[in-house]
């Protein structure tokens, strides 16, 4: 069964002043597309620190999965904040879902989102609004059980596979 | 108004051995699709030291384009220099960029062209062909206003745009 | 002359569990595709050092080409091991790479391939698996010669080209 952290990253959401309803929708997604999955959805404001406590808590889970916080403001900081955090960096992921984002929204090239690992956890950056994270959501979620394998080490005699 | 700087950056073109020809193209280019930009154009060495001062001279300019330096020779030196001096990453811009250009010239995968961010200034190295160069601006005229409204944190309140 | 050495990165067939097919076959399709291309073929194991030392001993090829160990696996490590040797990063290779390999297999957007040059020696991480080393050879193969060019200055007047 596949264990899944939801990060929303945002001052406001985290101060109250609206719902959060980018993390609870990425949740949706996953448990319809992939059922039996155990998601939890945490909200965080647009600080390094808060985000790095965050990704600590749920270190060990299958994904940490993040929404907001990836454009150009001066307070989007949760590429760098993951990208220090990791261990590994993974660019196909974020290069492919922002390809696929590009379909729905030209503005989607200005997403600094980053993917990586830290130890067998694979962390995705989402994007914040929230057709972005459904969409991006719903495209993971197809990947998330292989990838979860590999970082087991269950893909690892390539060479088998002919 | 949006404010551009475009930086040639070519050896014989700073030397004087020919003229520069992409600079002046883009900026005619953002002219046409961008009326009222405020677009000033400059030819360096492929120097890390003469970019970085250009680079310098132009900061709070909405966006830095940069043209040439972005292959694979000795010289070609304005991915690091511009990635050293931004503050953030903005990879998105170089991977649609590259794909776009790959329809045009299987050799754009050779390209290294890098985007990020130094403060709210948007840096973008451009190919220096001057088809190359004429075709990526063309692409990025369009996304540019958007991109500044981001860079001064106007899309900060993602959750809103659903 | 183009040329190139193959490097197999993989426990077993360093240890003889199993022949190495991957890197023979990387050769068939270059040799195919590039009549004269001198290629050298070799086995390490998933082990930083003596990736690190099969890199040295090719430096100066006009492209070392690894396959393996570009997966999520924690001895997958491939990708940082030859970042690190490097000098200069070229992304635009491994994200066509990944784009073209997706469209045989999902699971491509969880390859973290780099590829990048030290000195005018252009390395490309390949897929482990034969189906996709294969895939990315002969895609790669297509554009090998002008990238040697790029790489010894020969293309170093872009703004000739238009």
């Amino acid at each position: 069964m596949l264990k899944v952290a939801v990060i929303t990253v945002s001052d406001r959401a985290s101060r109250g002043e609206y719902p959060d309803r980018s993390g609870p929708r990425v949740r949706e997604v996953l448990e319809r597309e992939l059922p039996g999955v155990d998601v939890v959805v945490e909200v965080v404001a647009d600080e390094p620190r808060s985000l790095r406590a965050a990704l600590r808590r749920h270190l060990g889970r299958d994904y940490i999965l993040t929404t907001g916080g990836t454009g150009l403001a001066p307070r989007d900081i949760t590429p760098e904040t993951c990208a220090r955090w990791c261990d590994r960096e993974a660019p196909g992921i974020s290069e492919w879902l922002r390809r696929e984002s590009q379909r729905e929204t030209p503005h989607a090239v200005f997403s600094r989102a980053y993917s990586g690992m830290k130890g067998r956890t694979l962390v995705v950056n989402l994007p914040g609004s929230l057709r972005g994270a459904e969409l991006c959501a719903r495209l993971l979620a197809g990947v998330m059980p292989h990838g979860r394998d590999m970082a087991h080490g269950g893909d690892h005699e390539p060479q088998k596979k002919q």
